[in-house]
């Protein structure tokens, strides 16, 4: 194996995948913890060697299992990084609470990068999610069900909180926010702070190529739910990635060529009572696709 | 997508990869069948499209499991071809127990396609192997500790049966077949269908890249045990595919280089009492490194 190659590769292998993992740890093979190596500055790599972004979990994966589980299935697949749906850490919670579930994810050598989706309807909504954020140390909020009218609202927020909004799509149905790209228009007066957590599911259950829709909206991208789905139409559902009839290279090919540097993040949506084997694979193939490519 | 990149993918994603492959079902996404595209043929493809080889199990995995659990396991992960150690079809069966078993297996939707690994240390055991592979329908057995003055014999019954005898290599401590190119004389005089079941855990745990080894010996290579480890020394072990040191991308580039047209199964041996999340990881990166190359 290369040195290059070798390096490159224990780069990848450590899950967070990113220039600023040099301090972070990767469970490994077993109890293992290893330090990452990052490629030495200046060395030459191909032409995709760029990754920035990291991967992570989206919790409304493991909806069905407490927070132990669920820190535990995460640790178990390899991922570090996570957003946690209100079912592992309620929007209800005193601080206490959160402080509680805040340190639990600490000392699982896990991140909590964020939150969501947390539906923001009303005003008090956008008040709540952002302290809730904020007492969570949450770098991210994934917004649904935003009205447009709380835009100006939520601009003033994220200036004050530091705190970015993804906007969740959520493709067939959803008539303010079926695509990024169909949004874009909505977001480009805020913030930059204000995007897209892009779902790429719902947007190819639209028939829209989920790698084409990204690279619109390549400025405002701030967080990537990851998974696979059975067709191109409302109708479809999602699966184990490959499985399905997203082109997963082609959309990790532009994540890298957009040098996108936020999280990519597992949304298995299927098998909810059971589904570890498939999120497992969906990991192992986004991992074995940027090997390849890297 | 590009039609062109549309075509391979259904193909790959079809599990069973081969030219051989159009009449095949895959279990797809939930419960849902469905055919194979195979590339048209005379369609310009990638330098690396020409991937002849499947993907398979080889049932060690699965040791501590009963055959109705392996074989819902290796459908669940969405593979189609099994070699079956011992377990799950004991040497000792009778003709109408392994005409069970193979009802099983054929009503699964798997194809049954070797036998191993068999320890082949006295005459008896060739000529008892040859007749357990012939009634189950094998085309390959996989030999375990087989003894090199025993090969004219083998050599014999590979004719007579037109079975191949595939030599698993045993890394650290195995004196006769520690790595597949290190062995090759010792097959070379004889019938080329008697060569190796490559298992790249145990050439890299010698220091050997698996890649070299392989394309040393590509007109001998009959079967390969795909996993990963944790480095490269007789201490390693074995560790889910993508987190260890084998260069998987590298590896699976050289078997399309050599036209392999064989299977590859994963040999997954980490948490023999929990191995699916583990297995279907290693099955997600092989099929997402695949996808990138192809």
């Amino acid at each position: 194996m290369a040195a290059k190659q070798q390096t490159r590769r224990k780069f990848l292998q450590a899950g967070a995948i990113g220039a600023a993992a040099s301090l972070a740890v990767s469970p490994g093979c077993g109890a293992q913890v290893r330090s990452i190596s990052v490629p030495p500055a200046g060395k030459p790599h191909g032409p995709l060697a760029g990754i920035r972004f990291k991967l992570g979990l989206a919790s409304y994966t493991l909806r069905k299992f407490n927070l132990d589980q669920t820190l535990e299935m995460t640790k178990r697949v390899g991922l570090k990084y996570i957003c946690f749906k209100s079912f592992h850490l309620p929007l209800d919670s005193t601080p206490q609470q959160i402080s509680e579930v805040v340190k639990k994810v600490k000392d699982a050598g896990l991140i909590l990068y964020g939150g969501g989706v947390i539906s923001m309807k009303k005003e008090p909504d956008v008040h709540h999610a952002f302290e809730y954020a904020k007492a969570a140390g949450m770098k991210i909020i994934v917004a649904g069900s935003l009205t447009p009218d709380l835009l100006g609202l939520v601009d003033k927020k994220v200036k004050q909180y530091d705190i970015k909004v993804a906007i969740h799509n959520h493709g067939p149905g959803d008539k303010l926010y079926p695509t990024p790209d169909r949004a874009y228009d909505k977001v480009k007066p805020y913030d930059k702070r204000i995007g897209f957590c892009h779902d790429i599911g719902h947007t190819q259950r639209l028939g829209v190529d989920p790698a084409v829709s990204t690279e619109k909206v390549a400025d405002r991208l701030h967080d990537v739910h990851i998974k696979d789905v059975t067709g191109p139409t409302a109708k479809d559902r999602g699966c184990e990635i490959g499985r399905g009839v997203i082109d997963i290279p082609k959309f990790l090919r532009t994540l890298v060529k957009i040098k996108y540097a936020g999280v990519v993040s597992f949304e298995y949506e299927k098998d909810a009572d059971d589904p570890l084997a498939g999120l497992a694979e969906s990991v192992g193939y986004v991992k074995g696709v940027l090997a390849a490519i890297s």
